[in-house]
C-alpha cells in the first residue's frame, strides 16, 4: 500500500506542484478516462492510493471496484485494457483525468463509452444505435 | 425537491430508457464536465436530486457544493455559466456527462479547466504555464 502526503489547505493545495490526492471518507479519488485519440469521454471509476499508485508506475489504468471490494486492473479479465498517455488531478486533487488508448469497448456493456445514453428530459435515447 | 423513479438491478439498468439516477449515500451523483466545442474535460462536480432536475429543466449547470451544502448554479456569482447542450448518463446512472459552452474559465482558479496540473510521477507540472 502506497501513502501520499496529505492534502494542503485553500489555495496552496490548487497551486501545490506535489501530488497530494484528497481521497475520501471510504480512501477513494474519482478517475474520469477520457479517450487520448478522439476525446470521447468513456468511463468515472474509483481509485484508492494503491490503484492511483499502479495506474502511475504501470502505466495502465488500475482501479478499486467498489461493488466487488478490490482492485482491478481494467481489461485483466475481458482484454479491453487502457494504457495510459496522461494522467491530470483537478484542482483539490479529489478527481484525476486520465488520458487512455482503450483497446475494445470501455464499457462493461461492450459498448465504446459507458455514456452511451442521452438525457433527453426525463426519458433516456440511444444516439447512433438502431432501434 | 424533485424525485426520480429508484435504480432497476442489475442489466436492467444498463438498458432502461429511463432516467433512473443511483444517487450514492449522500444522495449525490458525480457530474462531469466537459466543453462541447474543443472535447476538453473542465471540472468533476456534483448533484443531488434538485441539482439535476433544475440542470435539465434550465439548460444551466446546477451542482450541489459539498463544501457549502446549497445548491450552487455554476457561474451565478462569477458569471462563470455552462450552457448545457447534451446531458448523458452512464450504465450504472451514477455518474452524468454534461456537454457545455463555457463562459470564462470554468475553474474557480480562473483556468480553463481544473485539470491543469499533469501527474509526473509523484510532481505536478503545469502544462502551458510560464514558470
Amino acid at each position: 500500500m502506497s501513502t501520499f502526503p496529505p492534502p494542503l489547505s485553500g489555495s496552496a493545495q490548487d497551486e501545490t506542484a506535489e501530488l497530494r490526492p484528497r481521497f475520501d471518507e471510504s480512501g477513494l479519488i474519482a478517475a474520469i478516462a477520457q479517450d487520448a485519440v478522439t476525446g470521447e469521454v468513456l468511463m468515472l471509476a474509483w481509485m484508492n492510493a494503491e490503484a492511483l499508485q499502479k495506474t502511475i508506475e504501470t502505466g495502465r489504468a488500475t482501479y478499486w471496484s467498489r461493488s466487488r471490494g478490490e482492485i482491478w486492473i481494467k481489461g485483466e479479465t475481458s482484454g479491453h485494457i487502457q494504457e495510459v498517455t496522461e494522467i491530470r488531478v483537478d484542482c483539490d486533487q479529489d478527481a484525476v483525468l486520465l488520458k487512455v488508448r482503450q483497446t475494445g469497448g470501455a464499457c462493461h456493456t461492450h459498448r465504446e463509452s459507458c455514456f452511451y445514453r442521452r438525457v433527453d428530459g426525463g426519458a433516456l435515447s440511444f444516439p447512433g444505435e438502431a432501434d
